[in-house]
């Protein structure tokens, strides 16, 4: 049942009068539940209670908070089909998506419990003592991650439970040792609601602190900004556009004291079309294309909004076939009227652009809050003038810049800004001919592909999921994995600690059997 | 022999006007070299041959990279006497301390040698992709830690050698494959350029790009400004006041492009004297601590500027001591008179506050920039109610905090800004008894000293210099020890790339024998 109420600790809360409703973009009417927005009051009070929490939580070890994410995943599979339906009233995503992005989330979450519970992620690092070293004594010095302290989570709007309530960040941050406030994101906030209902209960039931989780609902920005600004928070995880993920980090920047904000922001990611590929397969590639360009309404962070090549009869051959493969593909409806707002405005400005060429635009009428796809062209040098033209359009669009030669396709990847993901696609052989081009798109990306589609992100420890500024505002990490952890600790020494009151992670004995450095040497012995 | 002049990648320049002298402070005149500032112009240049300096050096191999800083070591050793005495005549510093830090500076460089030839410090991370998994193929995904990019370095008044020029944060820098450019201390102006022409002559021996290092003159706070708002310029490292670092991290924070600053900053580094040990054994602890307080006139920036206990005979007792033994120690010069000018400013400030006692004052008269050493007392109360007294006295000062009671003395460590370290001293079980202290001291500091004094940085891979802001401008990283790499680097994910084209950490063969975490799973193997 969705109450429309925060979750203040372990408590429901509704001390505001601000309400709102979230909206079914496919049958285009408002959904039922009215929530009520969180108070400055409330605000403080979560903070409040995650800062207490944090004491205690700081300090669980690691197999009880892997107890504890476990039990958020039995809870949140135990919501069942409740939770997919609200799901796809709140997105208009369809169902195989909502049941597969549950998965991911439930993965992510025991992925994250294995990790702790496994206990080697603290990094452990031992240097010993030398009492008769000359001319001055070595202390015995030891080290290990601790958690930072309470973490604010904005929601995304375009995974509303992989990169939500629940998703990467949280499941990362309470993995960490860091109470998680949650700021819920309005369009899915029933979602929301029921997910949190889901960490409580398994907050309760594993006997975690109260305060170790909050949900607070948010109609607009303010909710967010006060959290932010709160001197108790002490850091931020956010998934969305570039100009919210921004102003976020300009306001911890602000701050009396300044808290990290790792923002995964926009990105229109690159792919590359090598010359000798595009004549060999030009229209094999281009229907590959098409449909990784529309795939879930073009509403992913990696979906391919740019396409460089150098100008030839494969290139020209790629467009025209990339253009009538993309219209034949069914449009299908967006995450929320403003999304589909959002995406009309874009492609418009972009399309009015000097130089600017429609090749493919789905002109039919389609139903409300459904998305048209469109492809258009440009030459390298007017892309390298105009970076309203690097704009995302978030939506099934993409540009494809023809260049002139492979000069002008390095200097139009140099001055990209930076992005999550870079593609080539190259025939045989054809790679080790353009090492100035791989080297720059190396530059300005997180992570590359050889022959394939920027979407699909898996979720594993290799993955990078972030890259230089804009794609997050720090590229040191990533989103998605769990080396994601590493956002929300910092390293910490102990200078001759008495063994028994050390951590487990550094005892001597290494009763946890994790993997140690000491001195300098990896391994999972015992000191004696 | 010292020109005065800039090192714009491997050639000298000064086509400034703007020209300035170091100071002896010994001898209370200045030192005869005359340097020129670096230009608007030059310091571009520096930028912009970093830029494509860095296209190189960012591939080049952990062996030939170590190469490098070998040879940087062994050019700092060849310029043997010249150097001690610039040392010296720069700082005031004794040579006994100039031929340490050169040791420490040397050993650094060869500390971070060894850790990229060994190789796996670069993190590679290997999922192996599975073409027939269902429902869609897993990619094949591997990651290593890739350099950010052009780095600026700012050096530290205190430490004219380890934390300057070729100091702990060019290492670093260097080692990850950044190129460096350094904002010369004009303090040390000289020490700085000698250090210069060793980097430069090893980079020439070795056949590292022109740019890969550049010394750039500053009297001022401008070169430094202009380097931060440089769009080519990717990260910035610093050691200094909060006002310098916070001024910098600003800077960075409004670029259209923010970059991350790594700021070590200033700290007052509490210890806390539990009631044991002072009842046990209040003479000798003070004793130990009149030495460590004034230790290298008290310009370490682990200083012990704090000195928390609990009102009792013991602290009574520790009080009276620490102020006869501090004032028997003869006064010792500063580094600059303006240093010893904010020493006796910081110090007026806070003695001028309401509850502050002076119980140490060495007022006999000193030489010209010799500091005279204090101590002084405040309740517990007046300290929570009053932020000037957490103000840190650069120099041979401490404080010592007289707490009511344990919840007290809990509440002052919860009020204190973030420190660098924090020391406690106890008695043999005494620490069991006082869990919430050493929490809440955890919770502000980066390192944890049981039974010891603060002064003395270990270099070593467990040492964690850095901590909560001030302390740091961000706590997830450490500013000494060879992880301090990690701050000048980003993981970067190579998905389905060509085994031959990979970096040689992630190909199949692993030809470099590092260790790697395959699957999950840490080893040297190669992949079949």
């Amino acid at each position: 049942m969705i109450t429309g109420k925060n979750y203040i600790g372990n408590k429901l809360s509704a001390k505001g009068n601000k309400t709102f409703t979230t909206f079914n973009p496919e049958l285009n009417q408002e959904n039922k539940s009215v929530f009520t927005e969180a108070t400055t009051e409330e605000i403080n009070e979560a903070v409040s209670l995650a800062t207490k929490a944090y004491k205690e939580y700081s300090k669980i070890s690691g197999t009880k908070k892997a107890a504890f994410l476990n039990a958020i995943a039995d809870e949140i599979l135990a919501l069942d089909d409740v939770l997919i339906k609200t799901y796809c009233s709140e997105s208009g995503l369809p169902e195989g998506r909502a049941t597969g992005e549950r998965g991911r989330t439930v993965g992510q979450l025991r992925g994250f419990a294995n990790l702790i519970a496994a206990g080697s992620w603290v990094d452990a690092t031992i240097d010993k003592g030398d009492a008769a070293r000359e001319p001055q004594p070595k202390p015995d010095i030891r080290k290990l991650n601790f958690p930072l302290g309470p973490v604010v989570v904005f929601g995304a709007s375009n995974f509303p439970l992989a990169f939500s309530t629940a998703g990467g960040d949280t499941a990362a941050a309470l993995a960490a040792g860091c109470p998680v406030l949650v700021k819920s994101h309005p369009m899915h906030a029933g979602t929301g609601e029921l997910i949190a209902t889901a960490v409580i209960k398994a907050a309760e039931k594993t006997k975690m602190p109260n305060g170790v989780f909050s949900n607070l609902n948010s109609s607009g920005i303010e909710v967010g900004q006060k959290l932010v600004s709160n001197s108790g928070v002490k850091a931020v995880g956010f998934t969305g556009s570039i100009k919210g993920g921004r102003a976020l980090y300009d306001l911890a920047a602000k701050r009396e004291e300044p808290i990290p904000v790792f923002a995964e922001m926009g990105s229109i990611n690159p792919v590359v079309l090598l010359p000798k590929a595009l004549q060999n397969r030009a229209v094999n590639i281009a229907t590959i294309y098409a449909g990784s360009i529309t795939v879930g309404t073009g509403q992913f962070c990696t979906n391919p909004g740019l396409l460089l090549g150098i100008k030839s009869e494969g290139l020209t051959t790629f467009v025209h076939t990339l253009s009538e493969e993309i219209v034949k593909i069914n449009p299908s409806v967006m995450l929320h009227p403003n999304i589909k707002k959002g995406y009309l405005n874009n492609k418009e400005k972009v399309v009015s652009q000097k130089g600017v060429s429609v090749t493919a635009n789905f002109t039919e009428d389609v139903k409300a809050n459904y998305a048209q796809q469109a492809v258009v062209t440009v030459n390298g040098s007017e892309f390298l003038k105009n970076t309203t033209l690097h704009l995302e359009v978030f939506g099934p669009f993409s540009m494809v810049v023809q260049c002139e030669n492979e000069a002008e396709l390095e200097n139009v990847i140099d001055h990209l800004e930076g992005q999550l993901t870079g593609t080539i696609i190259a025939d045989d052989n054809e790679l080790e001919n353009h090492t100035n081009i791989v080297n720059a798109l190396q530059n300005r990306v997180g992570r590359i592909i050889f022959n394939g589609v920027p979407t699909g992100v898996e979720v594993c420890e290799s993955m990078v999921h972030g890259g230089p500024y804009p794609a997050s505002t720090d590229s040191r990490f990533t989103a998605v994995g769990v080396g994601s952890i590493k956002r929300w600790v910092r390293p910490f020494s102990y200078q001759d600690w008495p063994n028994n009151l050390l951590p487990d992670e550094l005892k001597n004995e290494n009763p946890l059997g994790i993997l140690r450095s000491i001195d300098g040497k990896k391994s999972t012995e015992k000191i004696n």
